[in-house]
């Protein structure tokens, strides 16, 4: 039987104002067993920007990446927003470890071809090396991985933590027994978006087609869980979407075949 | 027998221009064996600030590190240049990985005591986690270190790159033998430092004190030279100091017992 794996998908939102990260990081640690983490930071990633006179360009939800503003992102989320994590779980006694898809070669990637959109320096992910990872996460290290790979020919990528997560939680699947959990801002995939507690517990491939039939489940929650299923499809045992806040507590949409 | 580890440590100016950095990765990637790079950056350190109206206090050549300024040596540092530099060995490669002193608890320091001067988010190196290194080394990995350590209370630290790299040569010396490459501006210790090819090729401790007492090393060479003798009695086989570009030479001066 494989051994369990949680990897834990936490936006910029989170992790950057210091009390629902502190949260955060002590709701981490309490999680037994491996565990990983996936970080966004694109707050601050915008705050610094415009502190540096940088606009920041966004299309459909993404970051257009010129070669200023990937430095800008290599800066927040591969050193601040990154170490700042790492020296919170080390002081929580966890040992962690950060990553960007450049350190061990962990995740590789290709620049975004230019279609109608040209996003600069995005990557989308070409191969996550498992192994690597794999050996870290059974020495007791807990990888914390910051939204950024490379292309192997010597540059940075900006690349989605969403993505990332996905991405590692498939890699992974095939040695580990994962959950994926997407942390969101809604208690799960409501039912009614006007209120909160109608949280969906369980979401299966052949209910999805219902509800988004039924119109329950429409605009950007249909990619969000076509890619959940995308990981179920490649492996993983199930993802779940809930609140940062309720890591530990098991509540929130399941999503499992 | 032990089996051989260089350690090299380049300041700023090498890995911040694209130029000597392209250098640099070249030559570093072509040392055989187990390897490990240490890095500064203060120059892109006080150029972020100025953008970001920070001001740069230097006292004894070292920064006066506030909360502010410890965001932009976190970013700078741990972020942007690390980075660049693993992006680029991967590239060559060489399996490295960015590391502060944060990440699998590798250096932990504590802040430095407030005297004379306070220095404010300084730390001093404490531990050197030898056995984490080591581990990754023998995988064939090659550790690329940011001059940043952490307190284990949750803060990062600012921290002299010669020292992470003295500290951490001396720590592996027990597990490798190790050699340690300051690269100068110059081509070594000078007999003469208006003539850059008057290079000292050894310097013994007998040597060493000699040349003090004659006026030949003096100023600043004298600490730095107390530092690798310092290294050498810890068990480091020897300390090497040459130009970034002679790293593959076998010139420079050697400090050995």
């Amino acid at each position: 039987m494989k051994e369990k794996l949680t990897i834990i998908k936490v936006g910029g939102k989170i992790v950057e104002e210091e009390s629902t990260l502190n949260q955060l990081l002590a709701d981490f640690s309490a999680i037994e067993g491996y565990k990983l983490l996936v970080h966004g930071g694109g707050r601050s990633a915008t705050r610094l920007a415009a502190q540096l006179g940088i606009e920041s360009k966004m299309v459909n939800g993404r970051r257009i990446t010129d070669a200023e503003t990937l430095k800008v992102v290599t800066m927040v989320y591969g050193g601040l927003v990154n170490k700042n994590i790492v020296a919170g779980l080390q002081a929580k006694g966890v040992n962690a470890i950060g990553l960007t898809g450049a350190d061990m070669n962990v995740i590789r990637s290709v620049k975004r071809p230019v279609k109608d959109v040209d996003y600069g320096f995005v990557g989308d992910v070409e191969k996550v090396n498992a192994g690597f990872l794999a050996a870290l996460i059974r020495q007791g290290i807990v990888p914390v991985m910051a939204p950024l790979t490379h292309d192997g020919k010597g540059s940075m990528l900006n690349t989605n933590a969403d993505t990332i997560a996905g991405e590692t939680a498939k890699a992974l699947a095939s040695l580990f027994d994962v959950t994926l959990v997407y942390c969101f801002e809604k208690k799960g995939v409501l039912r009614d978006e006007n209120d909160d507690d109608s949280v969906i517990p369980v979401i299966t491939p052949e209910e999805f087609k219902e509800f988004v039939a039924q119109g329950i489940i429409q605009g950007g929650m249909i990619p969000k869980l076509e890619n959940s299923f995308s990981a179920i499809d490649a492996g993983v045992s199930q993802v779940v979407i809930t609140l940062a806040s309720a890591i530990n507590e098991g509540s929130g949409t399941v999503i499992k075949k």
